[in-house]
């Protein structure tokens, strides 16, 4: 069984055209398959402007179903290349009923699985409550035909319990697409802080579980059409770390970019022999992360 | 109620006398009075050598009851100089029953309460299982005049679900007393691994959770009296992080040193209004948190 992987991250812009903003991440595909990548990760939702920037009821008809259009372009050309193709998408499950939702293409073109983001969140700017409802799916690995992959969505990044739940299932390694940024009214020192906080938080799933993780973020600037806000300024750095934590690859802030490192899934077993935090999780006294506050 | 606090690390070295170490750690903190520390941590164990380095029946000697010589030691210095002091000491709880126990000595020189480490690790050259019970208190904050600290010990720092539940509980600040060090046999690329690895996952717990983290960690080379090994070279790099993660003091590798930063508990509301996790964790969805494994 093969233990090494070359996995790649597409980071792009996007704007208000669904066209554009696949044909942008299909240059991106591309590129990484001409550098041998088997594994790519798109951004978040990655076909579409990211519209939670205001809530908007004619928003909902962005929304696609599983599988459709957008499954079906990048499973053909998953086929094609004989690659597996991660991709985020604003899924009609039913009338009233939509979640923001990984999908895996396997290198058959086949749809591998899809992971409902669980974890909403909702802030000024980023009203995604009001657009999906949280995933029913819990967080389970999806399997394809190079192993099981632990593939979330943006803001379950934040979550410690999320990244446990993939590893203790079996996951090989840890996905994040991302559509994060800046509120332009932020300062310098913030907005170090914030995206410093986005790598380390994700880099901590890495060390905690001994597995590569694997995170994509838009790039560039949207604007609100509503005028409330100043819109985001996305602020890319995607990357790919190993299981210590240790950065392999890292995209830049402000420009589109391929990225790529060889993923060797045999040393989780090696760092776990060294570092074995599964050896000894107390799990007779972590009960109490099932509650909001303990009085 | 005040919300800004001074808080210091001493972090030293140990050699094979207590008297030394003591000693050791009471120069740090006068110094660190010196600077208005009202908060001071030393490193774990700080007034043994790392005898966990071997398994030898006698080193259970150097256990002491709580009360005992060491709170007696620092409760009289915390009573003078009005401060809070948290120790490390290998506790005698009974005949054949010993803990790695964190005590917190209040501004009045009581013992505001202990923690006892839950998670022991156990590897060639920290063989802390032998010594070591796991604690059976589970991960509750101690209280004290300024507030509930969430103190932990050492290993408890990769897990994340040990500084989760502190938090949940109303830990304002979380505090790791730590003795992590270098196996002279790794090479530099593995050394510069582990130190990020181990800055990276406690900052993750400050992000997560929105606490100010404070961590100390001996400095110094200490041999292995029964030649097994190469000893240990703690890495010293102790540091106080903000509730974004952000480090606000960092000591040297190796060096003796004291760091301070003034750390706002309130903050930690305020981050928590733009960065609203504890709003949106899946507690429905967190229960095999209390698995080994998912098959």
């Amino acid at each position: 069984m093969k233990n090494t992987f070359k996995v790649a991250v597409v980071q792009h812009d996007c704007n208000q055209e669904y066209r554009h903003n696949l044909d942008n991440s299909i240059t991106g595909i591309r590129e990484a398959c001409t550098q041998g990548a088997e594994i790519i990760l798109l951004p978040e939702l990655n076909c579409l402007p990211y519209f939670c920037v205001r809530e908007e009821v004619r928003n909902f008809d962005l929304a696609e179903t599983v599988p459709g259009p957008t499954t079906e372009s990048l499973g053909k050309f998953a086929k094609e290349k004989s690659i597996i193709i991660i991709t985020t998408l604003f899924e009609k499950r039913a009338k009233g009923l939509y979640h923001n939702t990984a999908v895996v293409m396997d290198k058959d073109g086949s749809l591998a699985g899809t992971y409902r983001k669980m974890h909403i969140p909702d802030d000024p700017g980023f009203y995604e409550k009001f657009y999906f409802t949280p995933g029913d799916q819990g967080f389970v690995p999806i399997n394809t035909s190079i192993g099981k992959l632990g593939v979330m969505v943006c803001w379950d990044q934040w979550f410690p319990e999320a990244a446990r739940l993939m590893a203790l299932a079996g996951a090989e390694m840890l996905f994040y697409p991302s559509a994060i940024g800046w509120d332009p009214n932020d300062d310098e020192e913030e907005k170090v802080r914030q995206r410093h906080a986005w790598m380390t938080i994700q880099k901590s799933h890495a060390i905690a579980n001994n597995l590569p993780v694997i995170s994509s973020n838009r790039t560039g600037y949207e604007v609100d059409p509503s005028d409330n806000s100043k819109g985001t300024a996305f602020w890319g750095s995607s990357f790919i770390a190993g299981q210590q934590g240790e950065v392999l690859a890292e995209a830049p802030i402000d420009k589109s970019a391929v990225i790529m490192a060889e993923i060797d899934t045999g040393r989780t077993d090696t760092v776990r022999r060294t570092w074995p935090y599964f050896r000894d999780r107390r799990i007779d006294a972590y009960q109490d992360i099932s509650k909001h506050h303990i009085e």
